[in-house]
């Protein structure tokens, strides 16, 4: 049966600092090795194993699937990396912490970036501190500026239309390592969750979550692999 | 330029027990992760930056090219793992200690297996312990029952044309994190060695081996990266 399982990368150094993250490439932390490992431990556990690996262009998601997959024996397989699983891009306010982006910007508005659909934060200027636009992994990519959920959405459908559906078409079982926001499009996807509630869902990290497909290539219900 | 980085899996456990190896799946050691970690340095310090990846299907070689890239900051680059890039199957040798071998063969014919260019080993027997011909990873490949390091050239090299060349001749910059024989195998190509002097070459763990390559696609001389 076609299956879908789906990683947040385990805590980075910026989620354990609070700050926005976005394209910046930040390491795990050892709780995020930690997490990353259990994920694997887990797959092992419930006789889950991956055949099909897609990852972003980003360390903290790359590390966690070759952990998990390590972890699990299958470090072997075959894997895909793409930037269009990066996490969503988080514009002007990539580096600033929640404290510092409401001192500067207001928390009405600060609940607003976070929260609505499809307001992008402010655009990143151009020689910001954090920014990778001229980083030779996105050699031929045009790194946007900032980016709305609903942005992010709109490369990351087709993204998994064009690339991973047709490997679950085969029957693989595919692991996808990623990030909050582009696991959020997968999810809103596939569970058909509404624009208004999809940016209160929380996608927890180092959980693996788990889609299975019918012949018709329908998603099941999403279950944490944890309470199969 | 089109350049070739080589490299051999820093220690694993059984090179550390002196035992044959091939196609079983034995992890790194604690220094052999030193060594994997330290060759990623080097290419950093030197800036030779990897651009694309390709790997065998066994662990020691992907945790060492993964341990390299995320030293140098290319975690992010594609990487290929292919079964053509696998150790030279030992037979029924796998697992067998340098003594243990002398012992059931013989001095002389011991030395023939190791140092022999077209004499394989004895075949690994049906339901040998470490018989590796059912493992997922290899589903569609006739797994050999054993190989001389003749045989290892004759699968690694039409790999190395169809797969790896053609990405060179893009100009990119190649790592290819391998075993002993089938580095040589390499090797001996590129470099022009003869078949008796092949078997004496040693491969360093760890340790890169670098070849830049003209417009006509010739490999100029082979250097250690150190070296360099």
């Amino acid at each position: 049966m076609p299956t879908l399982i789906l990683i947040r990368h385990g805590q980075s150094q910026w989620n354990l600092e609070n700050r926005f993250t976005g394209w910046w490439d930040v390491d795990l932390t050892e709780q995020g090795v930690a997490e990353a490992k259990a994920a694997g431990a887990l797959l092992a556990e419930k006789g889950l194993l991956p055949t099909r690996a897609f990852t972003s262009l980003q360390t903290r998601a790359i590390r966690t699937l070759h952990l998990a997959l390590a972890e699990c024996g299958r470090l072997w397989i075959p894997e895909v990396k793409d930037w269009r699983l990066n996490e969503r891009h988080y514009g002007g306010l990539t580096g600033l912490d929640k404290q510092e982006t409401r001192d500067r910007h207001g928390d009405e508005q600060v609940h607003i970036w976070r929260r609505s659909f499809d307001t992008p934060p402010p655009e990143m200027e151009g020689g910001h501190q954090y920014d990778m636009g001229r980083d030779p992994r996105y050699a031929g990519v045009t790194v946007p500026a900032s980016e709305s959920l609903k942005m992010t959405i709109e490369r990351v459908l087709p993204y998994f239309r064009s690339a991973i559906l047709p490997v679950l078409e085969q029957g693989e079982r595919v692991i996808v390592s990623a990030h909050g926001n582009s696991l959020r499009a997968l999810v809103k996807h596939l569970s058909g969750i509404s624009d208004e509630d999809i940016s209160e869902l929380e996608i927890p990290t180092g959980q693996p979550i788990v889609y299975e497909f019918d012949d018709a290539m329908r998603a099941g219900e999403r279950a944490f692999l944890k309470d199969r």
